[in-house]
């Protein structure tokens, strides 16, 4: 039993372990960006295969004690009162399973290996778990939070907006440019590249009132900056003037008998 | 009477029957996508003039009931006293009109039924009328009724930068590039595209006092979102430091009596 | 003499006089684009000599009045003490003069009349006199005045950005692409697209450095965007609360003796 | 040895000195510039020459000077207690040195002319120094010093964002477009020119489920620069807050002898 207890300390805290596993995590994404260079994979195709082998037992491994020691996580209400269960299906227990299954499922069935590889991705979501991050994802998301419901009208408008204007632009252009403007899903296409601003230049119209639509939804454009921007710097500023109003605690010296003391301002 | 009073609130207030509307709006929307697929259009278009037959029918017994049960819609000030006409001219009496008008029209004269169908998409507009948006879209709302001065300047000063560098613009460019710039309208396209930047790349000036000019206009437009973007934050913190101060506190002193109390702001 | 005063009233003040000036400058621009339009031009010709020659006889006109009645325009510091001088070399009698002087040169000297026309849109600039703008647009400048210093540092900083990220790109890229980055100049056109983020795409990197630089500069973009936008920001968020400050005076009822009386929070 | 401080003083403060100095390093910049336009570098390569001569010794001589009269630098911690070598491995330091250096170098080893002419480009960044953008520069510096961790986190997840949509883009469309997205690097620079919204539009996506990608890529673009916005402009406005509150004054009560007095805060 406390052999468990220390496995499931060393795993979570051990910094040397931790900083060996985020180090195996960026090295995999690493592998996975060079593997997609032909002349690279062709060559070293051996050593990404072995490396790609001790990672997977590696965090095969990680995966099963982190199961088995489940019992010291502290959830708040694990899943029929069992903690392995409530790790299994806890956001990282996910992530982990996700980022190992792609390599055991072809030895069990035949499959596409492709759409598989990209599940080894997930490794790098783990990265979030970082505790530097931490506090700082803390008051980000805690302020996304707090507006999410203005954030999302902001986005639901913009959907809206979205769907107006491609429809309207698909009426407009289908004509003229019956390739580029094929169907409604093609003007999506061009209203999202416009809206925010890319503007790849694949797609745009031709017609004078098409072209009066994608001034005006450029213009929108601007707006649809400016809002969600306005709402979460509103919401920062905020946040700021809370922890300021709570910590202001000043020092004293009285001039008559020369105490110090503090004050709250 | 109690009947009408019982079907307005049916189809005002009963939860079932708004969703089945809605729920119906957001198909007829799906559905005029899906139609602008020319192998959907073709393979189901019978399929498609059911549905459409349909949804007309439904709308047009929802608008008939809302017309006869207008009298118990709280209007401050109906039109010539008359609930039903100002319900005929309001803002969503015209929308489910205008959304459902199209089908009937063609019936009356021969009309080009392309562009009635666009008309369609009215029914897309309902969508705001829903409660569960309404809290947060009043706040925007009012933040941009506040702001409207400052925005109108902001949007006023972008149009008289965009005449101005557009035809600037047409000066520098249309020797050079006579069927770019072909005219100031054209001039104009290339002007929006910058100054949002969007810059979908189909139009550029070409000539060194062209591309300056362009420069020149791409770094105003950076200012051109910081500066409603600036306006709506401080409105939005505004805002949201009113409603915190409804909470505080302040001490009074009566001058008359000399009596101390506490009052809230 | 009480005839002068009453014509620089009447030039200054009367709202109908104004509408008309007003609305002739609008008509001036809307001639200008029309122009521009081959079509438009050649089957109008003369409809628009007529129409540029009684406008320049009215504006010309109106700037004699001014001039005539300069001496009851309200200047602190008259140039050599005669405000018939300082007028001419007030803002808007420049724009003014500027604006009817075309006409008359050529008449005088053998002129390319081209360059000339492009002068006439300095009619347009008149529209920032308005009275109804100028309370918002008052806000707006003394904002931006105020944070001139911070903002010309960002100016600054971006300015030093282009020039350094023109460079190296213009020696990276001008190898494989002498045609694009012929020289530094076509470099920093390349660099003015990429940090506003409009991106036309007629110029880009295709080397692997010259794509990070790219990279990193349009990820230093954004940061081109927030720096402005929230020294703007700060600024608006700022007078806002000052204005508040001086307004916030609170009515009080003494719940002891019933004065009435108010006091400052 | 009062000749050293005399030196250190003029080199360092005197205005027209110092305004040389600057005058010198922007007709550099202006040289470096021209220098790239083949017609010009052809026709006065003897003029260059001789200007990049006599800046160099210019510059060399004043490096020299700065390095003998170090000692009358304040540095607070000099390296090995020598304010000489301290001022060697300080800032402006190493970037005088390697303005000059490139000029030298090639006298003692054969090298690369070419490389080494990027380096004078670090002339520019002395501009830094300039007194008057100091106080300003010091105000920007400590807020994005404030906000350091956030905006860290902005762009770590930035990061995570470009790796993750990279990676699945390369899995979507290098089927369809081998040439375009032949490998992840291939695709990061398509990342990178949809989250800043830049968009080239040299790559793009042309399959549908990349399409979306790219939708959802640009529209988070959005959020990517509405968050470091918002961080720092809550940064900004808390320090103009602090600033205006400096003056406000505190009553405070001494617990010890019950004297009364008032603080500033």
């Amino acid at each position: 039993m406390r052999l468990k207890k220390q496995v499931h300390k060393f795993i979570t805290s051990n910094p040397e372990f931790l900083k060996f596993i985020y180090g195996l995590i960026i090295l995999n994404v690493v592998a996975i960006i060079l593997e997609s260079y032909k002349g690279i994979r062709t060559q070293y195709s051996d050593v990404f295969y072995v490396f790609e082998l001790i990672s997977v037992i590696i965090f095969t491994i990680e995966y099963i004690l982190r199961f088995w020691t489940a019992e010291y996580e502290k959830y708040k209400k694990p899943l029929f009162g069992s903690e392995k269960l409530q790790f299994v299906i806890s956001k990282y227990g996910i992530i982990d399973l996700v980022a190992i299954l792609p390599f055991y499922l072809p030895l069990l069935f035949a499959l596409d290996l492709r759409v598989l590889r990209i599940l080894r991705l997930f490794r790098l979501l783990r990265i979030f778990k970082l505790g530097r991050l931490s506090k700082s994802l803390k008051t980000i998301n805690s302020v996304l939070k707090e507006t999410r419901g203005d954030l999302a009208i902001s986005v639901f408008v913009a959907f809206v907006l979205l769907i107006l204007s491609s429809t309207l632009m698909y009426y407009f252009e289908s004509d003229v440019q019956p390739d580029k403007f094929e169907n409604i899903g093609q003007a999506l296409w061009w209203a999202v590249a416009t809206l925010t601003t890319v503007g790849y230049g694949d797609v745009y119209p031709v017609t004078g009132i098409g072209k009066l639509l994608s001034g005006v939804v450029a213009l929108i454009g601007i707006g649809f900056v400016a809002l969600p921007t306005s709402i979460l710097s509103s919401a920062f500023v905020e946040r700021v003037q809370k922890n300021r109003k709570k910590k202001s605690i000043e020092q004293c010296k009285c001039p008559n008998c020369g105490e110090e003391f503090e004050i709250e301002v």
